[in-house]
């Protein structure tokens, strides 16, 4: 299991989002609060957009967030108007690089919390539902590429929902053809560059912790005296495994099975529901 | 591209093979003289037998062997009759632990000096052969450990000669079926701790440079000075990409497509031909 | 701080003692129960002594123990009678394989949890008492490893607990110098290959955690049941942060300020006193 | 021995310098044409000045350039009017971050090849001389690093050359005080983020390649179809330890003992004379 952020706003400095605040996701690399695991060191990534280039940058590393010193640099250097962070506590699954969320195809990044419970028996089955034309793209051994790699397959570049439902689908089929139970646990972030989805289901219903902030308008009008509201727009927002502080009203946990769109103009909230595969297909 | 050496005889310190010659495998990770690239500096391993466990150890990791240090130490600290170092050269896949060699699989070790050309292409299909009961334990995401896989798949543990011959003409179909005129490039060395397989081939009939050691019985009448030679037995053999010095008389190139058994009693050497798979099997 | 493992006796699969008990010292590095941070993850080291080096080998790395891939193998393939073990969680150096314990100084190994507090202010001082024949073997920039080279200065090399004393009462010296009040803190473990000394001080007599087995023949009386009891000479002892598990009767708190000998014969425990130095010395 | 680089001039793409030219910095990385080793993979580090911080950015990284990818996507998203990149060819000090170039102190950057032969006898005389309030901010173990913090003792933020020369005439005192001959061998860059100083010199008058880019507005007379001419200032400036192209006419050798400023207005060249410093100073 792993922790995340997804910030879209004003451009920031990382270090404004992935260091300051009180339960940072440094912090949380080393204390998490509300994840499977309290440690998560079994590496990190950033991605982010910048101006030279509609591709996003990926710094991603195998040692922990907490102490890596390029991690630091970058966060002190790299300013942007969206970028995704992640830091990873294997579930078993190899500590390499290509194994760092968050994955990149083209401009879209993708990164993933909780798992794939019994992926080892159903890796194989899964992996031929890949698009033929991407399978050699896959470069590491996680159960979360190859959802990307299945969405991807699913026209997550057309409609993330649509894709991410039919991903889900084929997963929970494979779960019952391997007769596991509830074999999907998911918080999703994806983007293009211009809008994030998010994600959160699991197969049981029971699934890993994911808030969005709350319209900055109104936090500005509850905490007048808060400088960092002043300095952003009405139209940032961040979504996160969990809350970065205690700041009052700042925080709302996403609804089971669910989710949302940050985008230009106003922010949605949907229901998700797999979209089930049949045996066979 | 890489660089590798296999040792099988009396029980040697690690250092005596890998650090000593004046050629050494450390010395070709920086100047390789017959090597594809000069410079093997994209990761190593080495495997060694040891007596409280049947399994080979490995130690791998992701810098260039010349100056790592744990290599440098367990050089100076590790004694074993069997043991194989390899330096690697990407050709292009990822520079992680996992795609170091050497491969294991229970008590077997195998690594490999070459490439299968065209291998993003065929890399789905080749996959798909491995048997599904072993496909989740693919831990990397080289062409060598695919095929390793398909080794596995073809009886490796059986009858390695017939294994590694089925594998060669599966990925030889594959080039076929994808246009790629000479798909496959080759030195292996392969072994279950008893004995070694080294195997040189290619489809262009032009491949990699391997050699293997003389007799130590005939080197000893050629060099009754050379201290080194009397502290082996007669079964000692070395086996390497290219040779560790220049004492003559005690390299000898192992013949285009051919095969040699290094084990206890006399060694042998064989021709060795792909098994035609027939496509679309 | 750290925490660390010091074993001595019946040569041992490093497995047994490192990842095999319930508390561990690997659980440890995710969760120290006593340790000052829970998780222990910026880097790590073994060191033992084997019979074809008289000098003993190192494994250090910059990643946490409990991901570790060439950790687990050379547990799983090394026996020793004597081996050390350290995992770090550095209170602000660098994240380097120069500051992962054990340190090594010909057959000597060297390890410490604690801390110098306001080395920042005094690692001038403190490095230029250093014997200057020594002083260009500094290879990193720790303070326990300054505590090492000032031990070694003094004649750790003749008299182990002078040495100490004698390091102590200059870190304490520097530290009424530059006005801090309470500045070395440290469990060490000092060995020579063959005697063993652990070490429990600190400036303001709230030493961390330490801890030492029970004699073996005693333990067996308890707990007949205990197969591992069986398989270990009655010489067998080990010296840890924290206890492994919960055995009833196994583990015993070093007294505040003092230290033990673990040798051939009978151990010892004497109270230990840093030798003022005098200011200006 | 290393090989660097230092571009001032137009922002420009990381990229654009470090991978694009036939025989980059990366190139170099592998096969080095003018320096000491072929190699240079024992580590690097980029650092570069932005928009939103006056200090530099750092990315140091302990493997080959060559094969980093962390390098290469900063490379492709980072554009900067002054940046430093540095590949490592240890002349014996450890692999490890804090020993990779550019070291950096405030806004300022240094970097080094060449050596201090002999360093390891006069370590601890140097680094005495280095002003006690920057003693505890040595990270490293090189040479390197203390001829930087020397020249910062000395005056390098107030006056560069002066301060340059200082720290070479205490450097070679050091080597007659030891009985080294030619002590010191250096190729220097430094900056403040607004000029850019480069030396070369050694004390027996053999130094190492250094290169400076031609005049742009000449080359472009010289060259009117190379597109990148055009895109890129008069005040564009590369220093570089060997040329990175064979565009006739684009490079110069800096003269034997000298250094040069690259400056808004008019760049400069001066001869360079170590500032003798008596013994027992």
């Amino acid at each position: 299991m792993c922790r995340w952020l997804a910030y879209s706003g004003t451009p920031m400095l990382l270090d404004t989002i992935l260091y300051k605040p009180a339960h940072s996701l440094i912090d949380q690399s080393l204390h998490s609060k509300l994840g499977v695991e309290t440690t998560n060191g079994d590496g990190f990534g950033v991605g982010w957009y910048s101006e030279d280039n509609e591709t996003p940058a990926l710094l991603r590393d195998i040692g922990p967030a907490w102490n890596n010193r390029n991690l630091r640099e970058m966060a002190d250097h790299v300013r942007s108007p969206l970028f995704f962070a992640h830091i990873r506590a294997s579930t078993g699954t190899a500590v390499q690089q290509s194994n760092c969320h968050p994955f990149r195809h083209g401009r879209w990044m993708f990164m993933h919390n909780g798992a794939i419970t019994g992926f080892h028996l159903m890796r194989r089955d899964l992996t031929l539902l890949v698009d033929p034309a991407l399978y050699a793209d896959i470069g590491g051994t996680t159960d979360s590429e190859v959802m990307f790699f299945l969405a991807l397959t699913f026209g997550l570049e057309q409609d993330p929902p649509t894709a991410v439902a039919r991903m889900a689908g084929v997963v929970e089929r494979a779960g019952r053809d391997h007769g596991v139970e509830s074999p999907l646990q998911m918080t999703l972030a994806i983007t293009d560059g211009e809008s994030l989805w998010a994600f959160r289901y699991s197969s049981g219903h029971t699934s890993r912790s994911l808030f969005y902030s709350s319209r900055v308008d109104a936090l500005r009008r509850l905490h007048p005296d808060v400088a960092f509201l002043r300095d952003i727009s009405d139209e940032t927002r961040l979504v996160v495994s969990e809350p970065l502080g205690d700041l009052p009203g700042a925080w709302n946990e996403v609804p089971e099975s669910s989710y949302g769109v940050v985008q230009p103009g106003a922010d949605e909230l949907y229901p998700f529901t797999p979209e089930p595969a049949s045996s066979g297909g």
